[in-house]
């Protein structure tokens, strides 16, 4: 059967407030740095206060990818939870605009759309206060059917299992995905989350994934060990397709046969790594879909995860079709 | 048969002048950054006269390695050719007195003793110009039989192709090794070396050789080819042991069936990066002479690197076996 998507990824449905910040605002204000942490509305409130000339941009981290799918020249859906306020519709046309098909009906009650504070520091490292609010009503009935299993890959974040429905949700989109004989992907999304819902993750490893994404310290924080390598062995034994990034030392992918180590791509200037997992994971995912070789995916999300830690905000600010094109890919 | 030693290697007799100098020395004497440049006596003399504070130091490539695993417990020789001058009784004294067994006899005629004028500039990176001098008589007449028939390994330094007798010497010494069933490593010592003799390095590889050693640099070099990875595979397809150092980035180790992804090893200020790589090449030795997994000989080399880096010189101020077993080996 012709699909009608590459990627359809489901996700927090997340409008970001970016500012920059020095290292003292995140101890005065008690910011675990370059972590997620999950705040209430009152909490985000107070950060909102606190943080001047913020920059307000669609994100979430399932969403980022499926535009950046979208942005390759791929078929990108995605699946989120939006209340029916000013931000809600900023984050449907946002995304609509760039491409990916949106088609989750906004909640009429309940929580507001939910924000996350991000604090970027001078070295380019972000610290994200999430209120999930409305994204975290997500459940089954979300999962449309029909849209996952007529798409290449199913892509899952980690940050779905802070959400108490999500589990259920997440069981059923996978359900039809299976039924529809397609890939599920999952990234971990953040060495905290990791650590509340490690051994369902690794559950969900064994059952049901076969693409996985980590970065260095969520994959040693899955395996418990401070030794990239042997998180690495581990990774092997498993033996689905893998993308493990390292920032600046670039990435690792594996399949069951296959090895390869990439450089990361030159970048001028780091100037906020938001996004930079997001992107690679779109790059990596519309390789897969497009079925080229697994080091060809690896270098496409290089790539992209390059453009999008070049600037301020989560989500490419330039064509990454046109990207790849110029690196030889296309 | 009960070996002698765990490693003889083999290389050119070296004492290294060392100097810290900015880059604008660099420019003015026209010297390639990193590099090892050969130069004539004439050349070695002016250098040694604009260089102030210079520190002298036994060094040699091989040598170090040699001296490397004599400090990690190992019972290593070396083969090389000095003079029966000054700076050859230093370089005779110095590596005795490290433990190494050095048999060869000095020349009693001919040139001087090799020197190597090293320029540290403030990034840690080192250029080297060396008089290789005496260095170069090497023949096949030095290469003792029964001490290469007597050790696990042979270990030989590109740097001894740039020596006209040096490739019939190697030939003997592999002979001797093969005829005795013993392995045979080899380290590509640097990408301007592995330009001048790219294809005898690969012939080398393919018939003689069971390890290798390179730097990012030159595994490019050797596969002409600007990406890692692409290196990373040909290293794969040629199914030897491999280690492959990557500075900042660690190293990955190969064999037929095995990949090892190592990080650097913390330290807290690069210093000069003499002898990293050789360091690394005597802690990956002892491991594979006495039978370690082959992620553990990457981790021992990992080891010593970081201590040499962190001073200048290219042999270990402290006892590697000691940093060894604090890091739980042995």
């Amino acid at each position: 059967m012709q699909t009608r998507f590459d990627v359809v990824a489901i996700g927090h449905a997340i409008v970001d407030v970016l500012a920059h910040v020095d290292d003292a605002f995140l101890t005065a204000h008690g910011i675990a740095k370059g972590a997620m942490t999950l705040i209430d509305a009152f909490r985000a409130e107070t950060l909102e206060h606190a943080m001047s000339n913020a920059l307000e941009a669609s994100g979430g981290s399932a969403a980022n990818t499926a535009v950046g799918v979208a942005s390759f020249g791929g078929r990108a859906a995605f699946i989120g939870k939006v209340r029916d306020d000013r931000l809600g519709r900023v984050f449907g046309d946002e995304i609509r605009k760039s491409g990916v098909v949106f088609e989750s009906a906004p909640a009429k009650s309940g929580l507001a759309t939910a924000s996350s504070h991000i604090l970027v520091t001078p070295d380019g490292q972000r610290s994200m206060n999430t209120f999930l609010g409305c994204a975290s009503a997500l459940d089954a009935g979300d999962m449309a059917e029909k849209t996952i299993a007529a798409t290449e890959i199913l892509y899952v974040e980690g940050y779905l299992w802070d959400t108490p429905g999500a589990k259920a949700a997440i069981r059923s989109a996978i359900a039809h995905a299976k039924a529809a004989k397609r890939q599920v992907a999952f990234t971990l999304s953040d060495p905290f989350c990791v650590g509340r819902w490690r051994d369902e993750f690794k559950s969900l490893l064994a059952s049901d994934v076969d693409i996985l994404f980590a970065n260095e310290a969520e994959i040693k924080a899955l395996f418990e060990t401070e030794h990239f390598d042997q998180a690495f062995q581990a990774v092997r034994d498993w033996s689905g397709k893998a993308a493990l990034t390292r920032s600046a030392h670039g990435s690792v992918v594996v399949n069951a046969s296959h090895v390869h180590i990439l450089e990361a791509e030159p970048v001028a200037k780091v100037e906020d790594t938001t996004g930079a997992g997001d992107q690679y994971a779109a790059g990596f995912l519309y390789g897969v879909a497009r079925g080229l070789p697994l080091g060809n995916c690896g270098r496409l999300g290089g790539i992209a995860a390059a453009e999008v830690i070049s600037h301020l905000g989560p989500r490419p600010l330039v064509s990454l079709k046109a990207l790849a094109s110029k690196a030889g890919f296309g």
